[in-house]
């Protein structure tokens, strides 16, 4: 089982897929609604349970994340590395193995090209998953980064 | 009781402060050695690990960290959000009220100039606890940040 997650400090999305061979199952997704408006701590703390009991819910062994090199601006980077920091803690904490994936890698497992546009991923990420019903943006976004870590460990585990 | 903490992805600083009145008293100080080799997630859970024994230790009603706007670059920005988004939740948890200062209104509460050098800030934290033999920089760090707190809220106190 593969726990995809999207991090942001206002909303981040979670989403789980079970793989074996090739094939990837839907298993559930959502998103922590953290709040806007609450001071950041407090936010950081909800992201931080609402992780722990996800992972006692479901038990993932791997985490797949999507690695950040740049942001907009040094100001985005240091919000957006607070909800990471957590999120690596939590993952450290109960053994999960992470693996991290750069926009261009998920983009390029997705839909077969590394400048796809946020919408395309999206459209296939309910596609591959023959998920009913609308996905949210943050779960498709954080079920792309899990759909990425099936293909990529399947691709290891077929070549060895 | 006020804790400062200096964030850093590889070694955090911490010193306990206890304030009463117009007079601060060193209580304790030291740093979490968080490795530079081991990966990220590991870090951040001895860092997570080390501040949950700390609190459970003290029990500090508050916690004064530096605020950060800008960094070198967005890179070590994300790293430094990394660590502090661990502190930041690990004090939410525990219902640690989170004071953030400027570094200029460091230097200016410790020195007397916001344009002082980070030895002048580290001599003057010495000299203002009457503390013997040296203190490393991370601690000297997170002890300025916390007697910046205490002569703020004491401010606030004599005026209100």
């Amino acid at each position: 089982m593969i726990l995809g997650i999207d991090p942001g400090s206002q909303l981040t999305g979670w989403g789980l897929v079970d793989h074996s061979g090739n094939r990837s199952v839907y298993l559930a997704s959502g998103a922590f609604k953290l709040g806007s408006r609450r001071p950041l701590p407090e936010r950081l703390l909800r992201l931080s349970e609402g992780l722990e009991d996800l992972l006692a819910r479901y038990e993932p062994r791997h985490c797949a994340i999507e690695q950040i090199f740049t942001a907009k601006n040094a100001r985005s980077a240091l919000v957006l590395g607070h909800a990471r920091g957590v999120i690596l803690c939590a993952m450290a904490r109960r053994g999960v193995l992470l693996h991290e994936y750069a926009p261009t890698q998920i983009k390029q497992a997705i839909v077969g090209v590394g400048r796809a546009s946020k919408e395309q991923v999206q459209l296939m990420v309910g596609a591959l998953l023959a998920h009913r019903g609308a996905l949210q943006e943050d779960e498709a976004d954080a079920l792309a980064v899990a759909l990425t870590h099936a293909a990529c460990s399947g691709l290891a585990a077929r070549i060895s």
